[in-house]
């Protein structure tokens, strides 16, 4: 779908979003879930369609890279896509962080081993939900802009058949550290006023959701992958 | 806490129990989540501050039989008791169904294996909370009545620093099947108007959350478990 970029103009990229932080305003700052703040964005939130079923199937990654393996659990599951026979559930049937390793996304994907190495790029988290049966679109951040981004995030909020998933950087996000490379959760909500999009933190060992802005949402997906070469970015996944 | 009944009192209960479906009203029938009428009890609850913290926790139980341990697991989260080290998330920490199983929790509560085989009752619920750091209060169904239940109910949800977990028996529930016996899950909201509980049904992979009124949920508790030979109930957790 998006065009891949030159790797200059993606070095550039990253160069200029590292150079970000510095001159970041306080404001600007994550609101996590269970504040008085984040209750005012919720109660006020704009768009808040996509929480319920995203939250009634939060769940954790299993390993500290698996957050792609976890977020595309939550958006099959929301989506009610038919998954693989769990012996257990029989006779009902989930998407879970096991079964969804099917023979063939260990053969398209990665093995467990690779993944649990060092997790998904955004391309393989295509091909992971693809594979599994969703619609995916698919696009890089050094292929759109903000005010690009933040429309087409609406738009899949706005749309009960359609999850938004974002690839980030923590560093940039403020939550760099023992994993300051990249992760994978789900967006649930957004807020207008304030210009947050509710961010459902699948590394639920270590942070709840946060309210991120849209200008600090993008700049985390404007960064390189060291996997990849390719900046991150999102995906839209529908059934 | 609440003493012991007699086996004819259980009895009598139960058997008035299992006569309640034939005359039950079809306006009691469950309320699942994800309905326009779900939303209107969640728009128009008079409780909900309970809904936040334990959703941001919400996991699925890992074994058909794990209802206790998956509800512990997300109330010791909610109430942020130091979890046991789990290696993989250091520095972090998080309850989860594995780490739950302290060895004080296998010598106190039961095996592993017992448990994967018929599940826990409220006695061993309240030891596991207990033993794992909270501090518990357990009531059995037939030590107190519906009037008593909604209103410790009510103010369990309506204090921050406690969590409501239920023991119910399914087919009370309308949801008997192929495991028709009890269940064990926590309690969310409620709505005044409707008399209505939101139960945050552990067993994902089957149930959505679903809104129960206040009288079928006291008799689904008020029902006899068959290991321990009393009647079901619920347990108050604090920290």
């Amino acid at each position: 779908m998006a065009s891949r970029m030159t790797f200059a103009a993606a070095a550039l990229a990253a160069a200029l979003t590292l150079m970000a932080p510095a001159v970041r305003a306080a404001d600007d700052d994550l609101v996590y879930f269970l504040t008085p703040e984040s209750e005012r964005l919720f109660e006020t939130a704009s768009e808040t369609g996509d929480f319920y079923p995203l939250i009634a199937r939060f769940v954790s990654e299993t390993r500290q890279t698996f957050c792609g393996i976890a977020s595309s659990v939550m958006v099959l599951n929301a989506l009610e896509i038919p998954p693989p026979v769990e012996p257990q559930w029989y006779p009902s049937q989930y998407w879970s962080e096991d079964t969804i390793f099917t023979l063939p996304v260990l053969e398209k994907v990665a093995s467990v081993q690779q993944i649990e190495g060092g997790g998904i790029t955004l391309d393989q988290l295509e091909v992971l939900l693809e594979t599994s049966g969703a619609t995916v679109d698919r696009v890089f951040a050094a292929d759109t802009d903000l005010d690009a981004f933040r429309k087409a995030a609406i738009a899949t909020l706005q749309d009960p058949n359609a999850y938004l998933v974002v690839n980030v950087s923590r560093a940039v996000l403020g939550q760099g550290g023992v994993d300051g490379g990249g992760h994978i959760s789900p967006i649930a909500a957004y807020n207008a006023e304030a210009d947050r999009f509710l961010f459902l933190d699948v590394a639920r060992y270590k942070y709840l959701p946060s309210w991120i802005t849209a200008e600090r949402l993008y700049a985390a997906m404007n960064t390189i992958d060291t996997t990849s070469k390719k900046t991150r970015g999102y995906v839209v996944v529908r059934k």
